[in-house]
Parts: C-alpha cells; structure tokens; sequence
C-alpha cells in the first residue's frame, strides 16, 4: 500500500510499505479516505519540527472507514466511518491524572511522534477512533482534527455566551477557533493582514474584522469594549508582537490563549498580569474535544463552508506540499485522498 | 484623632483630623485596634507606587472594634471585634460580574485610592468589615489581610491536595502563602537566599527549603519531583528572573501565579507555554477569601506563630517605617497599636 513519508527535510516520498494489520484485540483496521495537511506536517517536511523525528509517515487530520476490528472491540464494526483521536498518553502521570493527556509526559501525537495517517490503511486501538455519521462527506469529517483544535483554544479561553473575543490570525486555525467561539455565544472580532482571509472570516461569523496593515488593533479594541479590553484573546498568529498584544488587549480578569510554540521572548512583564489578574494559558493539541466536535458535525452544526480549497490525490502528494508552501495566500485546507 | 498620612513621597506625619462619623445606614464606625505595614505601604512612603494619590492616609491591614453602626446595619453591634475588606468596586463590570471585584474597573482599595485605617477610628460600610471571634489577640486578627493575599495565591493558583508547590520567596507573603498551602494539603518547597527565612518557613511547615544562594533551583525541583517539575509555582519574589524560573519549574498542565508589579520584561517566550500547556495568572488582593481565613482564624487554624515581630504605637510611627526600611531582615511584620 501507499505510504507519504518524510525521509529527511524536504524530502517527501510516496513508498510502497506493508498494509498493517490487527494485532491486539481492540485494534481496528481503517481504510484511509482523506488526510488534511496541516502547518505542523510542513513543519516536518521542512525539518523545523523539533518534536518529530524522521523519517516519518505524516498525517494526523485523518478520516476513514473501518475494514476490521479486533475481538474485543466494542462500539465499532466494518464500514462504519471514522476520524482520528491522534494522541496516545500513559494515564498516569501529573497531566493525565489531571484529565489533561494532551500534555502527557509520554505524549504521542500520531503523525509527529509515531508514524501516522497518510498511508492507505492504518491500525489504532478502537479508544483513538470516533464514529461519524455515514451520511457526511469526507471533506467535512475531514476537518473534525482542526475543529477540536479551535474547540480547545475555546475551552482553555474559557469563553462563555455574550464574552467579547479577539482571535489574531485568520488562517484555518484562527477560523476553526471562530467557528467554536461563535457556536459558544461570544462576539468575536478577528484580525489579520489579508484582506481575503478577514472577508471569509465575516463569512464565518466574525463580528468584526480587522485589517492591522491598515487599522490599530489595540484602538478597535478599545473602541469596540467601550475602553473595557475583551473578555478574551485567543492568539493563532503566534509572534512575539501578537503574544505581547494580547496581554494588552484584554480586559481585567480575562483570558488569553497562546497556541504557538515560538522560542523568542515576548517582551511580556508582570504589571498587566498581576494588575488586571489576567489568566495566560497555553493551548495544544486537544482534551476530550471529540465527541463535541463529532456531535457538532454529525448535526450539522459545524461544515467546512469552503475551508478545503484544494484536493489532491495520494500521487500528487509531492504537488500538494508544493502548493501549498508557494501559494499559502490561496490555500486555506488542502488535502489528500486515498480513493 | 491621630491619623497617619503619607503628605508625599518619604514624608509621613501623624496628624490630628477629625473623628469620622456615620453617615449611611450601612455604615459602621470603628475603633481601630492594630494596623500592619505592608510592603505596598512602603511603597507608597516611598512615592513608588503608581495607584497611590498624595496625600493619603495609609494602612489596610486593620482590625478593629465597632463603636457605633448605623440603622440598617444587621449582622455587627457595638463590641463586635472586625477585620477589614479594604477592597471596594463597582458590581457591574466584567470582572465584578465575573466574581472578581478585586479588579473591577472602578476599584477603589482602602488606604491606596482613598484614605485607609492607619487612624484611631473609621467608618466603613458594614460589608467590608468581617466579625472575628473576641477571643483572638489582636495580633492574630491584624493579621487577617495578609493571610487573605496568600489564600487568594492559592486559589488562583488552583492548589489541590497532593500538589507539590514551590513557593519563591519566604517574606511575610510568601509565609502566607505557605500556611494557606499546607491547609490545602501541598507538599511545599520554599526558596529564599536568607537562611533564617527559611529556617521560619520551615518551621511554618515548608517540606522542602532551598537557598537560591548555594543551590541551584531548578535542579532541586527536578530532583523532588522525579523531572515532572512542580505542579503549582507561586512567585512571591517578583523579578523578571524569578518569574521566567517559575515558567521553567512547572510541570505540564501546572499552574504559575504572579503576584509582582515589575514593569520589566521577563523573557517568556510562549514555547514552555504552549508545549506544557501551562496556565500563568496573576493574583491581586483577594476575592471572597475574607471568610475563608476568619473561620481559619477563629477555630485556629491560622496563627501568625512568630510572623509578627514588631510593634510601634501609633506615635512611634516614623520610628517603624525608618526600622522596617533600615532593618528588612529583621522585620516579617511591624505592626502599629492604636490602644
């Protein structure tokens, strides 16, 4: 069967590997229907991962059907449709006792730490794997992985009905983290550089956009909150500028998410934090956010609303990374099918 | 009456007003008994603290005996000892709404934006005075306030039994906090670089001391939590050094709580944020923690067991904050008597 592995930085190869097969008893037997490429699989591809080790089989936005389950497999059967949970965690440690896995000190992220979805058949442990509704296609399941993304930097945001939100970033994150913040009641004023991506972000539901080529965002804030700040920031550009934004932009006693793994200081002291009690607080990965963004799928509460922009077959994998990495204006979701 | 005013920066006096008298319903007026100094009033002795006005009668750390309530006062009579809530705010604001009236947007603290109780007697509204038991000395109850800072510490910094915690800085807040997190049930390692504080924290239960002078930190917390880090970090010390440790020394989905003013930057970056999925919240003042300690207070389980070391009467005044600033090691706590 075909396989996408990233043998070494910048070098991406569709190998012929073995179809894997079930070996323990809750193992269930995935036929791979359609992977998304997400910015952390360019990372691996372009070698600036510090988490993956290579060569790696990437892919961890992954959907599909079921071929087989092991024995003792209990909530899943042949053809039923499926999306990847793709974290494996000990169970045992300060974070999973916490009901926190995603942050796991034997954390393994499917795709990044071990060999993931991007490959014709896969084997999980059926705890790794949500049923979807049959009657949705498979560039909306497909999404589920981002959605529960957004659906995290929500929950850790603590956003609530009627809160005031500034999401940074209209890339496919900030408008998957949208779409969460507004099925949650908030008004939510998005920024960006691009003119395109804010006109989508209207589309999806923004409150209020703005373009910070053009417009102060700290002054729309104030303007916006009545001189209050927002209730919340949620930062998916992930520069210093925007970390240190945030803490300038939200109101006492709010909350600010930071998604981005950037190591360079964010010139952030201690007098907003303390002054206004502000909560900072990462967000990776997800907690328990499927079965919400499964839920929110199957009745259609969540649809992709043209955030997959482009297709490519598993041949063209190679066309697809390249795409992507010269055209990142035109691109919002690419992904691969394995049909 | 006396009353002690800073009339501006390194110049106090204790001068002759007039008694206050009641003037609202609510209002209560009472005999003031003790009055702690607190760092922030150094501050303000110093013209170092930005939310302070000048002139202003300082002291917020109070405790007291009603003389006289006004008509619709229900739950205190004359005799009554109190403690005071120094903290007054709006009650319409998102934080007010959000129960965090510490940092409403109108908040008003006692003896900081408007005049406070380093005075023979005060009126205040019967809600920011709390009944503590008539048994306590003085001492104890004077002590209420402080005690109120290191629970809300706590509280911010989500402490649950079992928790290992490091508290940095073993000054009279830092004590504070150690005694709020031993009753939670933490396991708590304290730093300092004075050995006889720490020698006091671990007579105040401290499980573990380290001195920041001979030791290096984060090695210790890694050797006394098996390399996980701590779960909870509360920076009692306040630089931009100590605050980027506290970013280093938590473990994933660990807490951090600020509590510094420092305006300088601290070189966080959002990588440890992120990766460990941390929660960093600043910590001010105290919300709803008065009941709380006046129960600690009143079956004693909170007692200041050495933290008060020295007491100036209301005319030696000038004489205690010249001894608090000549003699900083010597003092945890100087108190002021109004007998």
């Amino acid at each position: 069967m075909k396989a996408v592995q990233v043998r070494k930085a910048h070098d991406l190869v569709t190998e012929e590997i073995e179809k894997p097969v079930i070996v323990n008893d809750n193992d269930v037997l995935v036929k791979v229907k359609r992977v998304g490429i997400c910015g952390s699989d360019m990372h691996i591809y372009h070698g600036t991962n510090p988490l993956a080790t290579l060569p790696r089989v990437i892919g961890h936005e992954v959907t599909g059907q079921v071929e087989e389950v092991g024995a003792s497999v209990k909530h899943l059967q042949p053809g039923d449709h499926v999306v990847v949970e793709p974290i494996s965690y000990c169970g045992t440690c300060y974070a999973c006792r916490k009901g926190r896995p995603n942050v796991c000190l034997s954390l393994s992220v499917f795709g990044v730490h071990e060999d993931g979805g991007m490959r014709e058949y896969l084997v999980l442990p059926e705890k790794q794997l949500h049923a979807v509704s049959a009657e949705l296609p498979w560039e909306e399941t497909v999404m589920a992985e981002p959605y529960t993304i957004g659906a995290q930097a929500v929950w850790r945001g603590q956003v609530e009905d009627g809160d005031t939100v500034l999401i940074q970033g209209a890339g496919p994150i900030g408008i998957c983290i949208l779409k969460m913040a507004k099925l949650q009641g908030a008004s939510v004023m998005v920024t960006d550089l691009n003119g395109e991506r804010l006109a989508f972000a209207k589309e999806n539901g923004a409150d209020v956009t703005v373009n910070v080529q053009q417009e102060d965002v700290l002054a729309r804030v104030q303007e916006w909150t009545d001189n209050e700040g927002v209730n919340v920031v949620i930062d998916a550009v992930c520069l210093p500028s925007t970390f240190k934004l945030s803490v300038d932009a939200v109101c006492p006693a709010g909350n600010v998410v930071v998604l981005g793994f950037d190591e360079k200081e964010a010139g952030i002291s201690q007098l907003p934090i303390t002054k206004k009690e502000v909560t900072i607080t990462g967000s990776r990965l997800q907690t328990n956010q499927f079965p919400r963004v499964v839920e929110l799928l199957n009745n259609g509460k969540l649809t992709h609303d043209g955030l997959v922009t482009h297709t490519f077959s598993v041949n063209e994998v190679q066309d697809a990374f390249r795409f992507v990495e010269e055209h990142p204006e035109q691109v919002r979701k690419a992904i691969i099918t394995f049909d």
